[in-house]
């Protein structure tokens, strides 16, 4: 007896399937994939309050699959977002990303915020890695934040959204948790008000894995940067997405539990556990005006490191 | 030039090296070691309050490395402790695991408490397992609890001890920890104090990996069963270890800090989150007398399943 196997279709929407998602038990095709992409983002920005409708929202956005797609999903939900490309000055990596962020904006008629690092404070990533002695994701980071929260209050908006997916939260989750980092694990929120100084900021790509914002970008046809920033290769957070991965695979959903589970019955006990005196204080940086846990802001130590000869 | 390379010396006590421990960034001679091995316990027993000078104690053994390595710990710290021995009726793993304990005891002169499930009770652990469908682990588990608690509380014993080292808790915490088990979590300590029909119940082995207990019991001449249970095999508890293994190998002492940390810093948070009609309660079996959830305990409803044609 001989089976002849036809191509399998989408129970919902009858397409020829395109991704099969164990987590959910479930297969799609083109179409109801880019409604279930969509349906997340909604989902999450629902569930966790994240921006309401009107809202004008600025987009920190790498030129990578996830944040161009959550810049185009956003839109697609009727959000007015602008984007937001930062130059850290990493070689032939920032050139690409550069490029692909502005070509998306192009095509889409789209506003892109530019700001380049050396231009506007005369350093860039690697420089401020080897001034420090640090890992040059640590000033990385350092320097985005500070550009990204800058960018947000001075242009008006109303949230600054990031592209952070699940594998990534869950990761930096799965780090704090190992070492029970408890004041972090409270503030670990995929969504922070404003405050004084501060735009809110949110992370709505947290239902959604890096594999789904990759197949997202392949099936509505953004060309992003698929290099991975040569800078970050075999850090531990890398080493946390790997065995978080294999859990993964061993159990298909315990990523999503993990994270999903950890903001809905554990966050709120750590929060709890912090007695007032250690909540997070903030106040406003003597330079810049940004806020800051010191008198200085980090960034602007880093910027005093990188001119002071 | 040619380098003569001599045998590495214990910084301490001048012994050739047998082990390195990549945790402590040390490396000891036999009889540091053995020092440490006993130091390790001691201070388990001090920092979590588990027994007293003078106890009497029951220590659980199932022939394997860690028990038979607890046993002699214990008794060398000065501790008046028996044996306990269930045996389980898996097959050649079962025998070989009673000979091992016998033979420990036998030529230490200690008394060794033996309780077979088959003739106290008419079943075994694979035949519970097909009964109830359910993984052998889970039957397992249930039946040692059972007979553990028993045994401590009839033969008047002042704690039962396990010998749960720091992969196993490290394996069930994380394993808690990924589906954010709130209750499982708030309970997680290595001593339970005694209660109405239970015995306190302690695992002192917490700080010492598999790798150090079977260290110990080589060097100490304990002639153990190697073998580990070939039911167990593949188990998800075994994946957890796993995943633990390579991020202890990637950063030693990842393991001590994520069981210990969690223990100091973040259990009471969980606990406390816990309203107060959430807390766990136990009433009388109506069977056997034993602590239970339910008016008939786990092992009562087991034992119905077996006799009830």
């Amino acid at each position: 007896m001989t089976a002849t196997r036809r191509p399998r279709r989408c129970r919902v929407w009858r397409g020829d399937i395109v991704i099969e998602l164990p987590q959910h038990n479930a297969a799609f095709c083109r179409d109801h994939f880019l409604r279930y992409c969509r349906d997340q983002v909604a989902k999450t920005i629902k569930e966790f309050a994240m921006v309401e409708p009107g809202d004008r929202l600025l987009v920190a956005v790498s030129g990578g699959k996830d944040s161009l797609a959550l810049w185009d999903i956003v839109s697609d939900l009727g959000y007015e977002a602008d984007g937001l490309y930062v130059g850290l000055g990493i070689g032939g990596y920032s050139d690409a990303s550069g490029q692909a962020a502005r070509r998306f904006a192009a095509e889409r008629g789209r506003h892109l915020v530019e700001i380049d690092l050396r231009e506007h404070f005369g350093f860039d990533v690697g420089q401020a890695a080897e001034a420090t002695g640090r890992v040059p994701c640590s000033a990385c980071g350092l320097s985005k934040r500070h550009v990204f929260d800058r960018a947000a209050l001075d242009g008006g908006y109303d949230a600054l959204l990031t592209g952070h997916n699940l594998d990534d939260e869950a990761a930096v989750l799965f780090g704090n948790t190992l070492r029970w980092e408890v004041e972090y694990l409270a503030r670990q929120k995929p969504v922070l008000p404003a405050g004084e100084n501060l735009p809110r900021k949110a992370k709505p790509l947290v239902r959604l894995t890096e594999r789904e914002t990759a197949a997202y970008c392949v099936l509505t046809g953004i060309d992003y940067q698929v290099e991975e920033c040569p800078m970050a290769a075999g850090n531990r957070h890398l080493q946390l997405k790997d065995a978080l991965q294999r859990a993964e695979a061993a159990s298909p959903g315990t990523k999503t539990a993990f994270y999903l589970g950890f903001q809905r019955k554990a966050r709120v006990a750590f929060e709890a556990s912090l007695a007032d005196g250690q909540a997070h204080q903030l106040r406003q940086c003597a330079r810049c005006g940004s806020a800051s846990s010191n008198e200085i802001c980090s960034f602007c130590r880093l910027r005093e490191r990188m001119t002071t000869p």
